[in-house]
């Protein structure tokens, strides 16, 4: 009899090996890290000694989930925002909050939460990228993890290092760091193309074929990074990251939803793993990746959940099922990716995809001990259906929960016993991070509460307030205004033609209004000369009465507006929004040595008629008061007599 | 102080009423079966003096969720078969198993194992539809829950009725005792457009209007469906339900994935229910239906999770959250159904779209209290944000899970509390679902260890074995040999020119085959004037050498084949496939008063020459014997002078 450690009996045993054998009454032989033994319960107690001898309670014993693509410490962004628009979410709530919040100890915080809820749903690898990738490793080496961990290489400063060649050293380092690690994998991961540059990507593969690690990316997630990528490069995203050696390393890539079959037979060929993440290209709108196209011409298929702020979950079992259902939609075809192939694709497949066969993924004699219990005395999982062996694949993968699973062992050691945590103090956790929560949401609460900083926080508008004088009165004839003003001995510096379309946004809790403007530039030939979209947050309506025919407003913040309107329409949330379409003839003019805009509009939307505008800034209300005059004098100038004040603005005629 | 009989507080309230009020730290007042307060706890313990005061520990105190379309015995057919084609599923095991085993115990034992996973994963109400519909109601109402129970009604003999006509005086019956039930809602359930008729369909209609009760159909489920009704009737699904006075009832329709904007406008206009299946239409392939437009257009939209036979479970958690997520994808739009949305849909919404929205759905006054508890202390649902009041439904959405579910009431009565079921014996029913489980099985595995009984479950072949005599031998050319049978004294009775088509099924466990073959029988023209496809069971090779050039072959067993060729490959599973293509001359003839079959063949695939047949069935070795002799006066007579025999079947050439 030879001593061993542990010997798990009384289990249905799926080795998921190449036969997918099974022992309906099975047990595995563990000695220290490796399984030593998979067989009939009988032969194997009747041939090992183990120190420890555990009761399987008949339920089924497999090998551990592999969690192909994902980043652990979003878990502490989960239900951040939801149902967004993937610029909205990005740009608008992840971007902003992580520019804050990302540090050590957030990615720590976030690296146990998302631990202690992979084993808690039978997940016993994952492969991670995010920043400090090394605390990152550090925590899941704590909870007893393995991990594939891949430090972000990126073309814009993060919170872990201020240029790319910062993350390639802070990558080096960490490869250095974990080299031989008994559960960490450590990786090279330049974020994706569209983030990085051809250089960026040569090195980071240079680097990763260096030291014979992983390289992990997303690739062709949505439509539109594939056309962007066409219109810079000439050629879709595979035949790009071949040319800048991607495909030499071992390569894991995320997502692949928008590519044609000569890049997945690129893929097949170079032995490249691919990461299937159905939840989020679902839930984002990204599409349905041609996995079953895949699988057929050979690739080695994965399966992730992605972070957890664009899922919301870690659950494999969820994912797994989605893989099956969102490919027999796609394909039109209810026996595409069958159960068999879709659990293999989270075991011994996505071991294949992630570069780990050799050591995990299935129950083999040398491969470590990664293991899972799953519960089937439960209601969902009855009647159960024993004729077909391949019976019991699909009913884990339709049926079963995450909530089945009962045990896990990494590398054989016990993370997990009748849904006990044995190495992470989940109670603790909750508090920590619901008051990590509590400080995103203060950060929001404030952002939120103020149009301002909202615009602040995505387009980099600065603080600079001004105000304005102005007068504005309804004209019959704006040519014949424009024949007096040219007359007249008022200097014109500069003279344009707009066409005008402006949105304004605007809001039950507060005056303030945002307003987007896209200005048509009009040339002499009336053709359109360009475009420019702007964003103005419109001060309070604090316009004071001075004089009679003047307005003291308190003035505007500008930035380009970067985004589409229906962003900054999802975005800001406007209760109400009006539109206004005008022609504008604009003149910057000088008298009395004073600057002054003249606007000559004929708003046509609301069909309003015309209009003569005359503006000056100014700083003081001494200064404020003399140009209120000088208006009055410019009104009669150009013909005005008796001028009738129009105080309202075009959005409200 | 009004005394009632419970108070549950310390919860979080969503009311789902119309401004989706919630009550962070709140309390609802029950009294016998219903609401009769619900606001802030403080408000609720100072007004009402309660029997039971329940301590519901900050959990979300919410709506019980509707599942809007089920079959709950089907949930005894849970992973029966997988991953297979819709007919090959039916029709290859849901109905023959269906047909020897649905009964008044099937459905009763599958009603409590069903209601049990319900109120588990935090359902109070459902729309069921299947066979001794009465017996599901009873056991329904012994569980607590709340139902529509529509009793089928389908043109063919069924397991409770001979014919529809006996099939709706059992849905009258069945209305008549459920009338004013304080859970069960009788209704009358139609199977579906394509199973029914006109007549049957205007019956099921007045019947609905005579009692004013629900009428359940499946509706557009299949693009097939849709395009046989047009072919049929000339127009789409909701035109033709309209002719038969189907809209003017509460109609409720399952799936509708197959339906245009005229219809979708229709379904608005009549205050149809329209309920959503989505794990059902994405794991049969049958698509995804337009449920953002619904909504837009003002449908009333529920969810459903269709039987546990093609979903596998009765998980409301998971059919909202694929609602989302499918919607997105279709509509490729992120912000398509966000979760408010969604948990409307399986709440409020789904009374509305099952005509029950004036007793359930919300948590308002005078409602009956059908309420759930959810826990959201656990790893999956953490971090909690808290600044945007939509966020919880986002959480509950994307995160929560069924198994979350803590607590469940229906109609004032408590179903399940801390996870413990009142009202069901789990075990014992997890030792009857097995034992049922055990049944089926062996029936099936009884069915697929002989191909004749798998060939007669679908085709309704008859056993009729019979033996031939025959032989074959290679001629050069058949014109010659043709030329010297009309010169002979054999009488030809009948001659025939086919192009056959054979695809053999041949298995490693057997040496019977299968052979699929369409005939297609050739005019004098050489134009096709009919096509035929059968399927023949070939008997195990036991030809049997008797006199030089004769073979004694067990014969076969003959059925037509009204599936494709694709369906018999997914449902007899072979293990090898060969194709033969033959221009077969075919003569029946008569030779010294005994009847002979000649064949006069071109093997085309595998190209293996031309060959000359001559057979006769025997139902004797001495009849045999003296066939035999005659077979070698044909041969001679047709010029044959010394032949050399060909044993092998054209398959093995």
């Amino acid at each position: 009899m030879k001593k061993i450690d542990k010997i798990l009996y009384n289990a249905h045993v799926l080795t998921i090996n190449k036969d997918f054998q099974q022992y309906p009454t099975g047990a595995v032989a563990v000695d220290g890290d490796k399984i030593v033994a998979v067989g009939d319960e009988k032969d194997i107690r009747s041939s090992y000694e183990a120190k420890e001898n555990f009761d399987c309670g008949k339920r089924v014993l497999m090998p551990g989930l592999i969690n192909g693509h994902t980043h652990v410490p979003m878990t502490m962004l989960r239900g951040l925002s939801d149902d967004l628009r993937l610029d909205v979410w990005l740009m608008g709530y992840i971007m902003p909050v992580e520019k804050e919040f990302v540090s050590r100890e957030m990615v720590k915080l976030g690296t146990r939460i998302a631990c202690a809820e992979m084993i808690r749903s039978g997940t016993t690898t994952f492969v991670d990228m995010y920043y400090f990738e090394e605390e990152i490793a550090r925590e899941t080496a704590k909870a007893g993890m393995r991990a594939i961990c891949g430090e972000t290489v990126i073309m814009f400063p993060v919170a872990d290092a201020n240029s790319y060649e910062e993350g390639l050293q802070r990558t080096e380092a960490f490869i250095k760091e974990f080299e031989n690690h008994p559960l960490i994998v450590p990786a090279v991961a330049p974020h994706a193309p569209y983030t990085t540059n051809p250089q960026i990507l040569q090195e980071c593969a240079a680097l990763a074929r260096k030291y014979d690690v992983p390289l992990v990316i997303h690739l062709a997630e949505t439509e539109n990074e594939v056309s962007n990528l066409r219109k810079q490069y000439g050629m879709p995203v595979i035949p790009y990251i071949k040319n800048q050696n991607l495909l030499q390393t071992k390569l894991i890539g995320a997502h692949l939803v928008h590519i044609d079959e000569g890049e997945i037979r690129d893929l097949a060929k170079y032995k490249s793993g691919a990461v299937h993440n159905p939840s989020s290209n679902m839930k984002l709108a990204s599409g349905a990746a041609p996995i079953d196209k895949m699988v057929k011409l050979g690739v080695n298929v994965g399966i992730g959940t992605d972070g957890p702020s664009s899922n919301n979950d870690l659950d494999m079992f969820e994912e797994m099922r989605l893989t099956a259902f969102l490919s027999k939609l796609k394909t039109q075809d209810p026996t595409s990716l069958p159960a068999k192939t879709v659990i293999y694709m989270a075991t011994r497949g996505g071991a294949k995809a992630v570069h780990l066969d050799k050591i995990t993924g299935s129950l083999e004699p040398g491969k470590r001990a990664d293991i899972i219990l799953v519960d089937l005395e439960t209601v969902h999982n009855k009647p159960s259906f024993k004729r077909d062996p391949d019976g019991i694949y699909a009913q884990l993968l339709y049926a079963s929960k995450s909530t089945d699973v009962t045990d896990v062992m990494v590398n054989g050691a016990w993370l997990m016993k009748d849904r006990e945590l044995l190495t992470i103090d989940e109670k603790n956790l909750f508090n920590e991070t619901d008051s990590f929560a509590k400080e995103i949401d203060e950060f929001l609460i404030k952002r939120e509460g103020s149009l301002l900083s909202k615009l602040i926080a995505i387009d980099g508008a600065t603080k600079d307030e001004s105000f304005e004088v102005q007068t504005k009165v309804a004209v019959k004839d704006r040519q014949a205004v424009i024949e007096k003003l040219k007359a007249s001995d008022i200097e014109i510096e500069a003279e344009k033609h707009y066409r005008q379309y402006d949105t304004y946004l605007m809001f039950n809790s507060t005056d303030e209004i945002v307003r987007y403007r896209e200005d048509e530039l009009i040339n002499k030939n009336e053709e359109i000369e360009s475009v420019r979209a702007r964003l103005t947050l419109i001060g309070a309506a604090k316009q004071v009465e001075s004089g009679k025919k003047d307005l003291l407003s308190r003035s505007r913040f500008i930035a380009p507006a970067g985004n589409s309107l229906r962003f900054y329409q999802e975005y800001f949330k406007p209760d109400k929004m009006v539109e206004v379409v005008k022609d504008r003839l604009r003149y910057h003019v000088i008298y009395k040595g004073l600057k002054f805009f003249i606007n000559l509009d004929r708003v046509e939307q609301p069909a309003a008629g015309q209009f003569l505008e005359v503006k000056s800034t100014t700083f003081s209300s001494e200064d404020a008061e003399s140009k209120q005059n000088i208006l009055g004098e410019i009104l009669q100038t150009l013909g005005i007599e008796s001028p009738k004040e129009v105080r309202e603005a075009y959005y409200k005629l």
